[in-house]
Order: structure tokens, then sequence, then C-alpha cells
């Protein structure tokens, strides 16, 4: 039996036709050409999922599930796309347009917002396995995520639930884009990390303190991690203080929800095992309740940008 | 039909029995006498239970739920308090000993943390009643809360969860009693307003600023709110302080959850619509997504000291 993802993103439509085990059979991807009529991106979406079908040599009417895993607030209930920031949807109603699209019955096509889809593929087939309750906490051009509560997405009585990212850490600290001042997208992201790397090395310009980092050409969010690794007095600061505040961000999601696991994915998710082990003494020494019971589990998610696609077929 | 709640506390053991409309038909309370053997305050437990039942004329065996509202980690499966703060309770399976005490199946006995069982008394009979997706606040010496999620209470995989007043919100901030600094509970608690209105009363002494709170003889969490509503400056200040705190911390929540209704409980709530009417426009500001979908209705708790009580006994 065959299910179908759709990441849906702003720069790329990505369709899997994932099997029984979770793993991707094919794969196509097309250019979301985000500032069209959305009818016409449906239609591209549609066009994809069928070129998928015939390349395995299956009828579109034979594919158990469909999910769309979209940016923004992805209703559930009605199928629609409330809004999207970076795509031209406002209360789109998308599942029933992809339905009409592709000659099947809507009931066939689930929807997520992408964050969410990703957690959820996380979930069933990745870091989170075997797990009812887990979050994934993207660590990207933003920090997003996805919370899952016995087996279910928690999407809110809304649809908007989960902006982890959205969480003020530090009262008026840096600015965000959402608006706020202090969230921990404003300190965990990789933009973040970037942020924090480059004040580091102005202020090495000022001072005169040597750091390494005064011959990079480019700062990334990989500079101060590579300069620590090399023992960069410097470096290392800058990476204890993001670590810190992603600690505290990933200690915050302990004490609220107690999943079992928490997966971290994104860009800055590429340091791997390290990047556990520097936060996990950092979390067990502060979450509330010490270690009465079971503890949360920290990992690195596994799926990549595959997450999305493998969490959007499996919706339910 | 007749269900009973326990509010079990460290200073009482309070017993109601409620009716079909979540109303306390019988209530009886017993010193829960917190530093003797847990066996015996569980025999205390069942004592007060059946004499509520005799002043009723009702049979225990014919109760068709019990609830208990226990402080600390309440594990809904296998029964047992895992952890207490304030009471000698390490894994002790009070379910089954209060089974036990009063003769009856233990199946007909649940469990939960009393800000958890509070939350859901104010989800089925008062402030979010008709919302399956709600929390409640309770702004007291702490701040705890209890968090429903479709109906049911979010316990996390280890039902430790809901420990809202531990998110940090200023890292490096006001040492918590957790262990943690800047934790929400340490800005936004009865105990933290009263600090703040400390700290500002000790800076008028020292500055020779005028405050009418310098005449206050005992300085309480209702200290600044009555100077601010008289028109005193410095109290005005702090309770801007303390209202954009507890903003910050609520629209957390939003971000998060997104549920259809906040409610606050605990002394500060006592302050009212007033209080409501001043964080809803910070809040408002801030949420993420604006207003593109239904808002989260800001309220106050109606149940009071009784939340635990119906909220056990409604425990499911």
């Amino acid at each position: 039996m065959y299910r179908i993802g759709i990441d849906l993103g702003g720069t790329n439509i990505a369709v899997g036709i994932v099997n029984d085990e979770h793993k991707i059979v094919v794969k196509k991807t097309t250019p979301t050409l985000a500032k069209r009529p959305p009818e016409e991106i449906v239609a591209d979406m549609a066009r994809v999922c069928l070129e998928a079908c015939a390349e395995l040599n299956v009828n579109i009417k034979d594919i158990a599930n469909i999910g769309i895993a979209s940016p923004g607030i992805a209703n559930p209930v009605n199928g629609c796309v409330e809004y999207a920031n970076n795509l031209p949807f406002l209360r789109f109603p998308i599942v029933q347009l992809l339905a009409d699209g592709l000659g099947i019955d809507r009931s066939v096509i689930k929807i997520a917002n992408d964050a969410n889809a990703a957690a959820w593929g996380e979930a069933v087939a990745g870091a989170a396995k075997g797990s009812a309750n887990s979050i994934m906490v993207t660590l990207g051009t933003g920090v997003g995520g996805g919370i899952i509560i016995n087996n279910k997405i928690l999407v809110g009585f809304n649809s908007a639930a989960g902006e982890i990212g959205h969480i003020v850490i530090e009262q008026d600290g840096a600015p965000c884009g959402c608006g706020r001042r202090g969230c921990w997208e404003a300190y965990s992201s990789a933009t973040a990390l970037i942020r924090m790397t480059k004040e580091a090395v102005e202020e090495c310009k000022k001072t005169g303190r040597y750091t390494s980092m005064l011959k990079a050409e480019r700062i990334s969010g990989r500079t101060a991690c590579d300069a620590m690794r090399a023992g960069d007095e410097v470096g290392t600061e800058v990476y204890n203080k993001y670590v810190k505040y992603l600690a505290t961000g990933i200690t915050n999601l302990v004490n609220i929800f107690q999943p079992e696991v928490i997966s971290l994915g994104g860009g800055v998710s590429n340091e791997g095992q390290s990047l556990i082990d520097a936060i996990t003494p950092l979390v067990r020494a502060e979450q509330y309740g010490g270690d009465v019971v079971a503890l949360t589990q920290l990992r690195i998610a596994t799926l990549g940008n595959d997450a999305g696609i493998i969490g959007a077929a499996a919706l339910e």
C-alpha cells in the first residue's frame, strides 16, 4: 500500500510516494513559483502526484492517503490553509482543490503545517519512533517545531498551535521577526548563532583580541562551532552562549510537556551528537522535579529534509 | 448519580460529593497532618469519604467515580503518587490503598495532580466550560497550572508535565524555588508581586521618592494593586511591571498551545476583570500570527478553591 506526502515549500513542491515502511520510493519536485495564483500551485501539486504515480505504475485512486505539509496555519478540519507567510494563501481550500484536480475523494487528503508534519515524520519513522509523546525542534533560519501528544499533532483550537520558537526566554531581549522581543528563535536559530558570531568577531576587531574567526571569509552557523573544535577561545564562548540559550528553551519544553523524546533538526543539528552532549547536562541540571520520573531523551532528528514528506504521507 | 472529589492538600484533606451538575452537595475536611505515615493520611481520606456519604445517606458503592487531586507527580496509569514536595509520598500506591480502605474496586478511583485537577474542574464546570482546549494558570505562592488538550489533561509520558510556572522568561533572571533562574513563577506569582512591591518601597525609602505604600503596615499581593487604583505612581509602576511579565507568560502559552480559553486563578486573580483588561491588549499585540484565526479568550477562573474537588470528581 502506498501513500503520498507533498512537502509544499516556498521554493519547491516535493512529492514523495511512501511505502508501508515509511520509505520514499519515488520522489519528484517542481518549482513552487510562489507568486502565482494559488490554484496554479495546486494544479502543479496534482500534476507531480500523477507523474510520480505513473513512474511507479500505480493508479492515483489506489493511493491510500495523501498528505500535504504546508507552510502557515493548516486547518485539518476544514482542509484550508488559513494563512501562510510566504505563499498567497488566505482561507484557501487546498484539500478540496487538490481532490478535484486528482479526481479523488477529499477524505483521502490530509493536511498539516510543515513543521508539524516533519515532527510527525520523526515520530512515526525517525528519531522518536515508538514514542507517543515527542517534540521536534528545527534549528534553521528560525526555530520551528511540532508537538506530538498521545500520537496526535498539537494544533490547538484554531490550528495555529506549536509556535515553540516564539516563547520569550529573555524579557525585552533581542528583536524577533514575529514582532516580540526575546523569543527563543532570536537566540537559538542558525540566524541567531550567526548574529552572535558576528557580534563576537566585531568585538574582537574593536578590542584587538585574537580569534581565528577574524580570518573567516563568510560567517555561517558553523563558523563558531568549527572554531570551538579547533580550540579557539572566542569561538568556544560563542558556542557555549548559544548552547546555554538552546538548553534553556529545551528545558522549558521538558517542563511543559515531559515528552519522551525531543529531537533536533535543521541546519544547526548537523553538529550532531556533540550538540546533544553539550545541552544534555544543562537540561538535566535545570529540569523540574529532577530524576524522580523517567527522563526526556534528547536526540538528533534522523529523516533530514524527507521528514515533511514522510510525515505528510503518514497523516491520519 | 454522585461522584466524590478529594482535594489532598498539605494542610487539609477536603472531600466533596458532587452531583451531575458538578455542584458540591456535601463537603467535609480533616487536617492532613502531613508528617505522619502516608497510610494514615489515606485512612483519613477513606474515613471522610464515608462520613460524607453517611451525611448524604448514600452507599460508597453507589458512588460512580472517586477522584484524588494530589500534590506532586500523580501517575494516572499506575495510580501512584510518584513524588510530592510537601507530603511523604514516593512511588506511593494511593489509589490501591484508598480502594482497599473503602472496600471498593480500584477502577472507580482516578488520580491527577492538584493543579491539573483544578484546570479540569474549570474545563468541565468553570471558566472554560464547553472548550476542549484550555489552560488554567494559578497565580498564588507559585505559578501553577493545568493544560487541557482535546478534553484530556496533558500529563506527558511520565505524568510530570504541565509545570508552566517553570518556563524561563528571563535568562539568568530572578532565582526560582525550582533551582532555575528567571522562571515565570519568579515574576508572576503573588510572591513575586510582593517582592517587586517591597523592592519598589525600599527604593523609595532610599531615594526619598513618595509612595503611599510607605505607610503600608504589611506588604501583600494587593498592596501595589490598591495603590495603583488610588492613583499612586510607584504602585502603578509595580503593577504595570507585574502585568507585563504576566502577559509575556500568557502570550507564550498562546503561541505554544492556542487554547480556546486561558483562565486565571489563585490569589492575584482576585483582582478580577481589571487584570484581564490589563493583560489582554499586551497579549493581543504580541501573539503569533495576529488575528487571522480565532483568538484565545482570557478569563478569571470561576470555581475558586472548589476547582480541585470538582475537577477530581470529574476525572475520567
